[in-house]
């Protein structure tokens, strides 16, 4: 028998009791042994809930209980879930967390003193929700130098971009309906601006170089100006919108971004809609393969934490090592980085654009003589910004070709 | 350092020392460990190849020399291969191995040595070549009751039915351009048939169940009946045609089967074109999730094997438990499971097959009066077969809805 304590009974928390009791006769024997919830913290009572007796308010009733073996956080943020999830770690529990604030923010820390105390820090609900991405960056895709990773890491996002696709739809309308729906939050600020993907794609490509991406230094655009024209025109080339967090090795370093991009719809991600997540791993051995599954929600997030729960009872008393030193990787200026790019902009500014760069392909739509879009080559970010300046003014959105 | 034995210099074998010695880096960080490869075994010499000095020819010399702890099995077939394999684990050597003949076959008994002898016998490349599926199954989605996986597991069939889709071709003349291109075999049968699917998919169910699925006993159709015209009417009516390997709970028994399937542009393995993979599972918590790569090849296949040899070398003396149990599990027969189907018939049997079958949907396509396609509502497989029966001479095709 291995008691469990749940950080946090909220949306996710519940979610890991609940899967944990319902899935019991799997979980166990996956686990090899008896898992068993021992205690929920919560600063909340939940009179009538099948496990208020279980509930606590006090932290040290779990950290000072030897029984505890394995502690899920599911409270979030960075503060007394950051001081929880050290002080478990440090009496050897090992901690399962869905935190992505706090791993992105703490992440070689935690690792290292997990590493120390024989016990383990596993994240897989922090990224992608129910898709396993982490374990298969650590412990599948072993033999591969991992050359790039590309991921739709917001499924709010996506149901918006989704949605303004299919339907025409403009943002500001997309958003009020995810709002309703409850796919968007009150304050749509992380998800619409990207920061909640900027978390996610920093864990992973630190996973994917071994060495710490700081998530600060990630540049990072949100979909807020993405338009029901900028669509037509992705239409017209045969092309998709997609909110993309990428990571790439280039030479030594490593271009980390979050921002919308136009990718063919022969890119596997283009066919990644609605609330799903997807994530493109580039190896140089195994080339393109792609992870596609729930990316949110109560069963799937609380479904990657319960399989961090089954991997922590496999290996108690021993770490699994995880590669996230904390030598901060050096990251590539996104301005400074080559890529093809579309711009689209009043008719006026059509000879100048064209002269200024040569050699790309203008896209007009038929109701729409007054604008165009011009797809330029392959060149530097900077140059693009340089040239664009004298007719700043028409210009009418600007996104990159991936 | 860590000795590894490759037996099998063929395609496979030879990607593996590739792996290993191309990606040494993050391959030796991985294991923690060094990997060196201190025999080839092959029947053959190989003059002027850089290995040629680590090649033999007796078997004997790699089971007897207790410094090979891990042995990468890249023969095929189940002769020898099982021979060594057996031997290997009973000296307590870990087996890697990209052999799904050997493993459907054999699975049960190795696993069981291995498990006795606490070493490993590991085999994600046998499905989905450099897909992570079988670890996933294993380790990822321990938290999950999976009910369903579907998986496109063969590429060969796969790149065969993306061509007649996309270029309206007949499957005599893309089974001739596989060929020619080194896509299909000269004797293409294990991939037209189903077979490989069929070995394929019964491992995916054991893992699944738990217990060991017969793939003797799974029903198992080709592509070799599918025509221009049912891609005609699979445009039509908004669909696409697949080879699934299926794989579902139905109660306590299992519905496995490989066949052609007509499945709606919405299900996510619509998207899987050409020589890629793609498995479908479904999960009690998490919903779906897909895994998406290249299911064959040198290098990707070598990637999952040396993958495997990762995860042995992470776990030297100490059994990954593996459940896979010798017990059958009771197969569903499929001809008393239900679902839609479409049929295609002369235009002279129409009113006798809405009479028979009623509610289904009539598909006439503007240039060919003389025949018609019917999609039925859900219904069991032998009912539709008794009711066919009188019109046998005018039924062109019948394929399965998914």
């Amino acid at each position: 028998m291995i008691k469990v304590a749940v950080l946090g009974y909220g949306t996710v928390g519940s979610g890991v009791v609940e899967v944990i009791e319902q899935n019991k006769e799997q979980v166990n024997k996956k686990a090899g042994d008896c898992l068993e919830v021992k205690y929920i913290l919560d600063l909340r009572d939940f009179p009538g809930d099948p496990y208020e007796n279980k509930v606590v308010h006090d932290f040290n009733v779990i950290v000072d209980d030897p029984e505890v073996q394995i502690v899920c956080e599911t409270m979030g943020g960075t503060g007394a879930a950051y001081k929880f999830t050290k002080a478990c770690l440090e009496a050897g529990k090992s901690v399962c967390t869905s935190n992505k604030a706090l791993v992105a923010e703490y992440g070689p820390e935690l690792l290292k003193i997990a590493e120390e105390k024989n016990c383990n820090y596993l994240f897989e609900a922090s990224v992608g929700g129910g898709i396993p991405i982490i374990r298969t960056l650590n412990s599948c895709l072993t033999a591969e130098k991992i050359e790039a990773i590309v991921g739709i890491l917001n499924g709010t996002t996506n149901y918006m971009l989704s949605k303004m696709e299919k339907e025409g739809a403009e943002y500001a309308d997309v958003l009020k309906k995810a709002q309703e729906k409850g796919y968007a939050e009150a304050d749509p600020t992380a998800d619409v601006e990207g920061q909640d993907a900027c978390r996610k794609i920093a864990i992973l490509s630190s996973l994917m170089t071994g060495k710490n991406v700081n998530y600060e230094k990630i540049y990072t655009q949100g979909i807020t100006r993405i338009s029901a024209m900028d669509f037509e025109y992705a239409k017209a080339a045969g092309k998709s919108i997609k909110l993309l967090a990428t990571s790439k090795l280039e030479d030594d370093k490593l271009l980390a971004m979050v921002a919308p991009a136009m990718i063919d719809k022969e890119n596997p991600l283009s066919m990644i809609n609605g609330v799903f997540n997807g994530v493109l791993v580039t190896g140089n051995m195994l080339g393109d393969s792609m992870y596609y599954g729930k990316g949110a929600g109560k069963l799937p997030t609380a479904s990657a934490v319960v399989g961090d729960v089954v991997e922590c009872a496999k290996h108690l008393g021993k770490n699994i090592k995880c590669h996230w030193d904390a030598d901060e990787v050096e990251l590539v200026d996104v301005k400074k980085s080559r890529r093809a790019f579309y711009v689209r902009a009043q008719a006026s500014a059509m000879n100048e654009i064209k002269k200024a760069i040569p050699n790309g392909e203008v896209v007009q739509l038929a109701d729409y003589s007054d604008e165009f879009a011009y797809f330029t080559p392959v060149m530097v970010e900077e140059e693009l910004d340089r040239k664009l300046e004298a007719v700043h003014r028409q210009v009418l959105s600007v996104i990159r070709l991936a």
